[in-house]
């Protein structure tokens, strides 16, 4: 069965889908959540926990519920439509969770692009909205490519500078495959997202030169503990300087902060806000296709199809053991964990008990 | 005077930009392209001179006449619109040089966004465009988000692959930005552009390693030579694998080619063919998104040239001279070039007059 990250059984404890998801919506109602709302929340955190994205699953759990405590994430938002055409529209998230005003805004932009055959949404006065794919994989689930990007908090250091500026600014695009699940590309467009880094954190090992610099003095770090404080910042993609194209990596950053942030009235790179502050002021950009708008759509997905077939058929390089193509880890790693239990780390399992039991609520079971 | 690039003035020849859209037109003109068509492919070729993207300046002009010449190419095209709504088009560009029906494409993306807030056009059955930030651009001179992307001939090796399988596939995006050039980022998917390798050939210079692997045996090659035979592929932004993200560059080659080749009706990745080719079918993705629909358009510019400065004004990486954004390199590459003329390698130099000739087209003065 496979995983795509080699689990230590015994730094870990498997708990089902089901009861994950029952410990989380029940702390979010707690806190003071709608029952809907807080399904959308727990499916969101539990999507990235069964794919395999560890950092931006349920191990995030404490905070939300710290910025929610400190007052940064408004418990009973009014997310209000700020403007709307057929073919777009502008959500003021109102400061609640990333997620409930990321998943409305998704549901729009899918309605308006089966109507009219494209759409794009924005959200503004938002927080962190979880994993990008999570809304790009429900666009392409109902027949649409579909687009998700955010901004985040700073962390990586652009071409020619030695600082946090940008966040790891993620760009997702899911799209209908004929017969399989979609093709699903969710990537930060740092050379690694922070959670990578997290996790060598907590395994107590370096990660490779290139990853990350020094603030201080711009030379190449490896450990994780300086990477993660502000004396650390990460690389764009394409690493440090122009000569791997590192000004790539920088330029889709600030492309990621154009439009999620300034095109919708949120703020972009270094003033984005972590989720206990007021007014972190996170935007979302989400866009939807409809193929079938320009062609039929079954050719769409049988073409989908056919090019996928041939990357993973391509000759293979010697190195690697086989040629993989974006979204198939995820899908297989959930095909797993549906079966024998999500892994959660010992640490974080304890923490979501403690913030179950502050909360009156049942403990993992 | 600012040069992106330092030129040997021994090997190069400085022409005035109306000398070289002269005979670049003429020619085209010759070739029985209609004069208006053959201005706006002209001028395409001397952006991409102006701005110091040599390798997409009249340096292609021969691959574009011997495509011509050898019928992959129509010069009297019936470029027509097989679809239309008030927020998208698809275009059949009839095997016209891609400049043409992506023109076109450009002009109704600008109209229809500058009417209805967003849109999106495609091109099936066109050629080479040259570069994808020409078309950005001239979105972001009309206070539009332009982004312009465009299947390419296979170059690129996917990860875990040993075999040119996607193009350089390039992505571009152009910003307007208050009282400045706009934001300008256009760059390949690949860790580099193959006119970087091109232009190591013609100095006789190896690259770096990283760049390019064999596509024999899968090794790090360096020779400009075996890259650019089919013995070599570039590989991804992000490089060989997934330790710096070669992922991330091979899912971005795959988004190009999923919406500016299968989504519009044109092939994709290795079956895109060079411009002898009948049906190489290349195809091309134009989106404009008006930032007046989202919010006020002076905010939104003066807000992206406050991010501008920001990024300019970061604390410098010692290493680095500069602090740069997207586009500026090549504005002020152009002044100079409108200045005291556009740099031609003598060999191309020879290459035009020799073309203009065998077309009784008056030579470069």
């Amino acid at each position: 069965m496979f995983e795509k990250i080699k689990i230590d059984e015994k730094e870990y404890v498997r708990i089902t889908r089901d009861e994950l998801f029952r410990i989380v919506k029940e702390i979010f109602v707690a806190l003071g959540i709608t029952e809907n709302e807080a399904s959308i929340v727990a499916d969101s955190l539990i999507y990235a926990d069964l794919r395999g994205i560890e950092s931006h699953g349920v191990q995030r759990l404490k905070m939300y519920v710290d910025g929610i405590k400190a007052g940064g994430i408004n418990t009973e938002p009014n997310i209000i439509t700020v403007r709307e055409s057929p073919v777009y529209a502008l959500l003021d998230g109102d400061q609640a969770m990333g997620q409930i005003a990321g998943y409305r805004a998704t549901k729009m932009a899918i309605n308006k692009a089966r109507e009219n055959g494209i759409a794009v949404v924005g959200v503004k006065n938002s927080n962190h909205y979880g994993t990008a794919g999570y809304y790009a994989l429900k666009m392409a689930e109902e027949d649409l490519i579909g687009i998700s990007m955010t901004t985040s908090s700073p962390l990586v250091s652009h071409t020619g500078a030695m600082e946090r500026f940008i966040g790891t600014n993620p760009i997702a695009m899911g799209v209908p495959v004929e017969g399989e699940k979609p093709f699903l590309l969710d990537m930060a467009t740092s050379v690694v997202p922070s959670g990578k880094i997290e996790m060598a954190q907590r395994k107590k090992e370096r990660v490779p030169e290139g990853w990350a610099i020094s603030t201080v003095n711009g030379k190449m770090i490896t450990d994780p503990n300086e990477i993660l404080s502000p004396k650390g910042a990460i690389l764009p993609l394409g690493g440090l300087g122009e000569i791997f194209g590192g000004h790539k990596g920088y330029g889709l950053g600030v492309m990621v902060d154009i439009l999620s942030g300034i095109l919708v009235g949120a703020t972009w790179s270094k003033h984005v806000a972590g989720a206990k502050e007021k007014n972190s002021n996170v935007g979302h950009f989400f866009m939807a296709i409809n193929p079938a708008a320009f062609g039929d759509i079954e050719e769409f997905k049988n073409n989908v199809k056919k090019m996928r077939e041939e990357l993973r058929n391509s000759r293979k390089h010697p190195k690697f053991e086989r040629i993989w193509t974006h979204g198939e880890k995820g899908f297989l790693t959930e095909e797993t964990r549906l079966k024998i239990g999500i892994p959660i780390h010992r640490t974080v399992y304890e923490e979501i008990n403690q913030i179950a039991n502050e909360l009156g609520v049942k403990s993992l079971s």
